[in-house]
């Protein structure tokens, strides 16, 4: 293990937890150091199952790992109602917070966890992994050619999969008392994400609920969509929809709309490949003599990616705690400031929703 | 010129005019017969600049081509707010009836015009040419497979183009006192159509205006958009948005989602190519292990066109002429009531941004 490496600790063994395990290994600035569950043979398991290195750390406790001095990051797949606790709790430990989404159940949660990460100094991150792809900077560095793609005019955005009976009354991501926000916390989560991206994080102007919802028979929403409003330049408005299902075939669009540019995204959560991913575009489209068709057809763009993206995450937050940790450099905020406007976001699309769609202004 | 072939005279020398009478020209069943312009030098100069055959009668007026007992069948491609007065005209005097769309300015409207349709027992269609390619009743049988999409879930569509500010000050699509629907009648209509069509004709329960508007000085909607809602089987909603304008780079997407499969079409309204058209599917979508990937790709489905859409939707609408006037047959309800559900929807747009983007009951 190199001097430099970050240290991680995993708190929880949910599934995802096994693809951070992964990407961990493969970061080159990382190794994995701690493993932490509610129990021993929980953690046992988990390890035996992964392959994980009989260097690893092994604990019964989620304190344990929090209290190993060597431990310089964790990552937290816990249920989100549990957030609060441990993300301050390991703040508080001097811990860098690498923290699964949604990353509290509402904004007034989250401060508290960004409070606690600010005034220990630690590094704040979450679990969104699209972001970190090479892919998503190439659609960014498009978005931001104003002769490709000119104005941002609309977007829209959907996250959705199809989900069994069993998961729909039974898994954590529906409970409650465990993961209340449902498939907006879940999965709207990066449609919320994908449109303040797209808008350089400038929050809407009114977030209105779509008047259509699913929820299951505990209140837990399984299924629903929203629309943001911008004001614009020269008084044009600009408008974002999202849809996002536990109940559809899955899909993870991403369409932007510009004033010279049209940019397609249809994996744009999880890529249909780890080594290279793509989007396609337009530009300059007009119609042909009578309007027969199309000057031009849609661009593929296909960008490659050494590593896959949740390892670029994980190398991107390590290279920050090492910045913070090898060279007394300080937290970058960017990363806790887009999910707090997520999050506040979500706060109002959830609000819209319990005023019976109304509108809400930000 | 063959005995079965359907004569159509056309009436207004509007861009629109020299596709359709090129669709025609195309159309087996179907002969250009007359052409009509409030202006002698209009009508002749249309000719001339479309290579017009001389056998084509051409007339200074409306009203010569609707008196004239050799014309079958006439197109329209009126502005709106004359399409009541000029479709009723010609239903009273027995010609078929291909009228451009938007239908009308209001359902009220449109009625009238049906109604001189009906007590003359003229044949009505709205020009829309989409429905008429064979990708659309190709997409219409998947849409249809249970196995392959299963439940509809979702739709989201566009119609977007860019104009220039002249148009955007001057052209009969802007102008209040000719196409007072502006974006939302020219584009939109195809949206509104789509929707429809997708769900079988199926009015939405809700029609929710999205809370993001450009106007003209005018007043004339230059951009909108909108969300409808159905309640589906087991009280769950489905939802379908839509964007239109006049102030985006050309598009013209098509995103249905289901609980099997997801069909996405980028160029619905007008095919990037005629002789050709494609979509695209996914079937069956779930994550490979890890979450780290999918475990299919989009299938891409090519459909030839033996001859362009516009040419096709002339070949539908001769073929129901022909069957009236050479056998006897009834005109096809079918048609009208598409069209009447297209202009109600729309009614419930307009009606739902006038009230400030409220639900609208339909």
């Amino acid at each position: 293990m190199g001097e430099k490496q970050i240290r991680f600790g995993i708190i929880g063994c949910a599934q995802i937890a096994r693809k951070v395990s992964r990407a961990i290994n493969l970061a080159v600035n990382s190794t994995l150091y701690a493993i932490g569950s509610r129990s021993i043979e929980k953690a046992k398991k988990f390890a035996i199952e992964n392959g994980l290195s009989d260097s690893v750390k092994i604990y019964g406790s989620y304190d344990e790992v929090l209290d190993d001095p060597y431990v310089d990051a964790v990552c937290m797949p816990l249920p989100t109602s549990l957030h609060v606790q441990w993300a301050v709790s390991a703040a508080k430990k001097k811990k860098h917070l690498l923290l699964e989404k949604p990353t509290a159940l509402d904004t007034a949660d989250l401060d508290q966890i960004l409070e606690a990460c600010k005034s220990n100094g630690v590094q704040f991150m979450d679990g969104t992994m699209w972001v970190h792809h090479p892919r998503t900077a190439k659609i960014k560095e498009m978005l931001s050619d104003n002769e490709l793609f000119g104005k941002l005019k609309s977007i829209h955005t959907t996250s959705t999969f199809y989900e069994t009976d069993e998961f729909l009354e039974n898994n954590i991501r529906v409970k409650p008392d465990l993961d209340a926000l449902g498939a907006l916390g879940d999965v709207g989560w990066y449609c919320i994400g994908a449109i303040l991206w797209a808008t350089n994080n400038q929050l809407p102007k009114t977030v209105t609920a779509l008047p259509a919802l699913t929820r299951n028979q505990a209140g837990v929403i399984l299924a629903c969509g929203c629309s943001f409003n911008w004001v614009g330049e020269e008084e044009e408005d600009e408008v974002a929809t999202f849809y996002c299902s536990f109940l559809s075939n899955v899909s993870m669009d991403l369409s932007i709309y510009g004033t010279n540019g049209t940019i397609h995204v249809k994996d744009f959560i999880i890529p249909y490949q780890e080594n290279s991913a793509s989007f396609d575009y337009t530009s300059g489209a007009k119609f042909t003599e009578l309007h027969l068709g199309w000057n031009v057809k849609p661009n593929k763009v296909e960008v490659a990616s050494e590593v896959p993206q949740e390892t670029v995450m994980v190398q991107d937050f390590a290279r920050l705690v090492g910045n913070i940790k090898n060279h007394g450099g300080s937290p970058d905020d960017k990363w806790p400031e887009i999910s707090r406007k997520i999050q506040l976001v979500m706060d109002a699309v959830n609000k819209s929703i319990d005023l019976g769609f109304k509108p809400v202004d930000l």
